[in-house]
Order: C-alpha cells, then sequence, then structure tokens
C-alpha cells in the first residue's frame, strides 16, 4: 500500500458527508493521501462509479485504495466486498458497482466483508444510514495504513452482484453499447471500448437517428460541431466542439449507441 | 494540535476563495492537513454551518481546529470568537454560529479575539471584505503549527452573539423544531436530536399536513415512498427513497416539524 | 521549489478529470502538495482563468507552480509555456490565458515546451483529448519535485498568444473596463485595478444604465442595497448586499465598466 485512498461517492459536496468520511481515515491514519476521484456520481446509480472506477485507477500507483460509496441498499442486507487487481484495491457494496471491473480483469480475487471481523480493527456498530463514514473510512484507514490485509477480512468470493448496464455486444456488421455517462462538458460518453471498433475502417457512431463520424479532437471542428472520437479513456464518446452534445441532442444516460462500417 | 484543519465556508468552489485560503494557511505551516467540510453552506445563513459543526466535529481526532466563515459582517465591527470545547478548537465570526455548539458542550471556553494581537503573529492589516483569506487562515495556520494559543488572542468570554435558530421545544405531549438543513439527496434534516424523541413509544413526524412513521433506512423503503428516521448525525429527519423529500413535499429551511405519540 | 501544485482548470469535479490528474502527479511525486485553485472556470473561456492566476497566485509562498488547463485547442497545434515570474512558476496552453500576467510582470520568463523532450522525463505519447493528465500532471509533478527547470523544457520565448480580452482603457476622464468573472455571490469583478482610478477623488462606477458610488465592503449596507467597491484582490467591483448583483442588474462577463469621478 502506498498511502493513497480515492473516493467515489455520490453524497456531492454540499454537505460534510465526504469530509467526515477523510475525518475518519484522518484519525486512524494520519499520514493518508485522500484524493477525491468525484463525488457527483449521479444519485443512486453506481454503474457510472464502476464505469469511472474501472477508466481512472491506472493513472493512480500501484498499491492505492479506491473507495466507491454508491450505496442506495445502505442498512438492508448487501454485502460490502474489497477485489485485489492489477495492484489496487477496491471497496464498495456489493450492489453491482465493481461488477464489470472484476470481470474484465484477470487474476482479481474478491473478498467478501464478514461484519463481526470490524471488531478486530476497533470499528464499532454503524448507523444505518451512512456506512461510508462508519465502516468504509475506517476500514480504509486501517487497509491503507498496512494494518489489515483484505483476505483477513472475509472469505474469498466469486460472485458478485450483477453489473446495472450489459455490457456492448459485437454483432456480425456492428457494435451496440450504452451512453455510460454525461460528462461535464456535455460529451456523451459510451461504454464501448476501441478494442471493439477496430475491426472497421470507416467507423460510423449512430445514437437515434443521429450519425457521426470518427475524429480525432474537439479543436478539429468549428464551435457547434458535432463529431465522435475514441476519447481520453479509450473508450467512444460523441462530443459538439465548445458546446453540450447532451443537450443539443437530446441524449442521455442509457441511450443506446452502435458503431458499424460506413 | 493535530495539525488538522477543516474549513466551513459559504464562499462556493466556483471561484478562488477557498484556494487563497488554503494558500495563506500552507504558507505559514507546509504542513497542515486541509479538509473541506463544505463550502456550500447556504450564502449567509449561518445556522447551517454551526449546526453542521456541532454534527461533524468529533469525527476528526480531537486537536482539530474547525475553521468556520460564514460572515455577512465581514468588515463591519463583529468579532471573531476561538471555542475550545471537547478536546477540539473552533474558531468563526460572533454571529450566531457557533452559539447553539458552546451551549451545548459542558466546559467550553470562548476567548474573543482581539485584533491588535494579530501583530504579534505577523498578520497585516486584512482587506475589508476577505477576512477568511487575511485573518482567518494565518491565524488558523498559527494555532494549528502550535505557535498560538487561544488563550494568548484575547480575553475570556461568556457571551456570544445568539443563535439563528430557536432550540426545539419541548411540550408535554409533542417536541417542536425546524428543518435545519436540506441535503444533497433532498432529505429534510431538523435540529431534533433523537434524545428528545426516546420519551415516544411510537414518534409519528409531523411538517405541515404531511405525517411519517418512524422508520430505521432508506432501503427499507420501495423507491418513491417517504418516511422518517433519525439519521447518521443523531437527528430526526425525513427522507424520500430514492428521491428528494424537499422537492416532493416542497418544504425548505425554516419548516417547522414536530414530533409526538401516535 | 516548495512542492505546491496549484490546479486550475475548467473541468468541473463532476467526473474524476481533475482526480486522475491527482494521481499522476502523486505516481511521479508522492510528497505533492496539490491545492484546487478552481475547477469551474466558464467552459472554453481562458481569460477567467488568466485573471484569477494572476488574482491569486501571491497569496501561495514562492517557490509554488500554478497549473492551469483550459485548453479547447487540446490536441490541436497549439503551445504549451512555463512562465517563471516573481518566484512562481505557470504553466498553460498558449491560448491567451497567460498573456495578461506575463505582460504586468516586469523580469518574466517565458519558455515554450518542445514536446521531444518530454521523452527525457519518461512523458510518454498523449492522447489527443487530455493533455491535462498525459502532459500537465506528469511534467507538473517534475517541475515541483526540483527534477526539471523551465530552462531545460523548450527555449526562452518573448511572444505569447494576445488576451482574450483588452487591458482597461485610461482616457481622460474615465477608465473603461470589463466585468471579468462573477463570483459565487453574484458580485460583478471588473478587470480596473484600484491602482486606476486612484486619481479620481469621489469616483462612480457605471455599467449600462447604472451607477454606484464607492464603498468599503457589503456589511455597510442593508440586504439588497448595491454598491461598488475595491474587493479584496484589488479590483473594482459592484455588489448587492447579501443578493446577487448579477441577477439583479442582468449584467454578464464582458459587460462594459467605467469608472470616472462623481
Amino acid at each position: 500500500m502506498n498511502g493513497i485512498i480515492t473516493l467515489t461517492t455520490d453524497f456531492g459536496l454540499s454537505d460534510p458527508f465526504v469530509g467526515v468520511m477523510k475525518g475518519q481515515i484522518l484519525t486512524r491514519f494520519a499520514d493518508a493521501k485522500i484524493v477525491d476521484l468525484t463525488h457527483d456520481i449521479l444519485a443512486h446509480w453506481p454503474a457510472e462509479a464502476g464505469f469511472w472506477l474501472m477508466r481512472s485507477y491506472r493513472y493512480f500507483p500501484r498499491g492505492t485504495l479506491h473507495v466507491a460509496v454508491v450505496d442506495p441498499g445502505v442498512g438492508t442486507q448487501r454485502d460490502i466486498v474489497v477485489i485485489e487487481a492489477d495492484g489496487h484495491l477496491f471497496m464498495a457494496p456489493d450492489n453491482g458497482l465493481l461488477a464489470p471491473l472484476a470481470s474484465r480483469m484477470t487474476g482479481s480475487r474478491i473478498y467478501r466483508l464478514e461484519l463481526g471481523r470490524l471488531v478486530h480493527f476497533g470499528i464499532g456498530a454503524p448507523s444505518a444510514t451512512f456506512h461510508g463514514r462508519d465502516i468504509f473510512a475506517p476500514l480504509a484507514a486501517e487497509i491503507a495504513a498496512g494494518r489489515c490485509r483484505p483476505a483477513s477480512l472475509g472469505n474469498e468470493s466469486q460472485e458478485l452482484v450483477p453489473a446495472w448496464v450489459d455490457e456492448p455486444v459485437e454483432a456480425s456488421d456492428h457494435v451496440a453499447g450504452v451512453v455510460i455517462t454525461i460528462d461535464h462538458f456535455g460529451n456523451l460518453i459510451t461504454n464501448i471500448d476501441a478494442a471493439l471498433i477496430q475491426r472497421f475502417r470507416a467507423p460510423v457512431v449512430r445514437t437515434g437517428a443521429h450519425e457521426f463520424v470518427l475524429g480525432r479532437t474537439y479543436g478539429e471542428r468549428q464551435p457547434g460541431e458535432y463529431l465522435a472520437l475514441v476519447n481520453a479513456f479509450n473508450v467512444v464518446e460523441i462530443a459538439r466542439a465548445e458546446q453540450s452534445a447532451a443537450e443539443g441532442l437530446g441524449v442521455g444516460r442509457g441511450a443506446p449507441v452502435t458503431v458499424s462500417e460506413r
């Protein structure tokens, strides 16, 4: 462990929820380096958190612990899992959030937290509604400080609650995926990995009645013009130069997107 | 002091106001650990900041300094106070923000800042409009670095400007409080502490014409259903599973809430 | 270098873009102290970023590196520049962002990044759309860690792409500038420095048909009253006590503002 903990939640920053999580981490591990990935995950849509974690973790050094708390089932019978993969650790509720990441990363190991073991780390009974503060934060501190190994938290598991969004489908003449998130600029970001469209010589990206030729970067187009591109996170994206494609097209999360030969 | 400084303001994050406060802290105390509690306090409503500070400070280790700058009177004749309580320090304008916290914490000591003493710490004449940067930040650095004790800043005081919101009223058959803040999820958070409703066997929470039975956690209800609960900060809250109670009910800050026996 | 890196972008905080920049910085320089200046620069308007950098850098200690990524031309033929001035370093795309800062700071030195030299620092081929993560972040880490001096990155240069907004004009009986940004409180912040209006005994500030006498601080006025003032960043500002001047007046960025004798 390198002492870095990333946080991904749907808590927003307008309340002290993220702040008190950091307080609980620093209480146990004063030298933690806490990095906010984002706290504006669409409330109660874990798919977005899982997507961004999978696409972002590699920009942190190995030995980083990534904590994601998007947890509509907090206080009910849902498990917490810790996954070891590619030299990183991931901790989240077992609600589909980490399923796409675990299924793509070969050699990943999944540990299912046994709540009864928390007492060994001095973690008391949690509130019913804020496990981010009462379980995730103190446990993250113990793990990042090197005082607790995932294998000591619970048994290894092979199964996870399935992902919220299906993986893209590869058909004979096209690939079909969905808009998985819309970024700050209004770009429509899909779950279609660049590798899936390499077979097309001149790919065309379609959503609804709209059709876009693949470009390389926003600055190639005049302001207001649309383009599709493989973005910096290596997935297909539909953008509008200096404007919001989401607003311009009226397209939202979950919308179907296909890529085929021109 | 443990080197941790929390910041609570109404500055938002869209301007560099919080950033330059951190710059001023780091200029004097390079090892400060600065944690944002929130910067989205409703502009010019100190009550919300005081509520969150009182409910959040205990999740940080003792020896933390909590700085709150919600300061509509900046540049006029309002004092700055530093309060020692429960092993933590709190610094804020004396505008009612810290009054509920000071009145509830026995053994708290209140120090009223004498501006003339700032020169001993190399803190020059402040601007008229940004004491967060010009007084609070450098002074926080000096205090957190252990170079300045509250008692050296001014005389001890017994009085504070009164709180903006009355404490809940305990009547023979009910408790009456108000919605003190609305969180990111649209939950209506009241100032009614769990201890005040323990005398009811089957508490009912009312606001306007609406009435809610007390539940335990959001996941117990179907999406869209309302519930009241004692939340993770130990106050009564009205929520709507996976939706916004504030929008659904059209209820805002300051709205009266009562709890009584069913 | 003191290890502090400030970040100013138009990325917002709703996606992990800023988070992965921090990941890339920490990957190379584990002890970096990263401070967010703001990430809510109006998308694609570098003028605002340049203004805030120029007005904010001095509140950080010398030896700080300030990184600004507001970059509509990312992936096209625009340069990246590093400027040494007043003991601080500034890095940004050469798109007008840093021009006002460089022109005002005597003795500043401008270095134009030669992309071919990045390989000496182990910085590989960037993506087409996210140089913040692929160039600015790793290079910032190398510079802040003291492993790379600006002069080793490229030749010194005398020219920059001109600023997006003209400097204020000093006429015989007035000074004319513009609203350069609107802050979180709705205050209209102009590019007119206090020094430019010192010649007026009783300055009047005008925008559109509105006229304001210069005051000192918000708290001097009744809630809802307008005032002009020299703000804490030493420029002329039009404000409304406890309310938004921008909304009240219907005035936005770029609006002309003049100051003259009453």
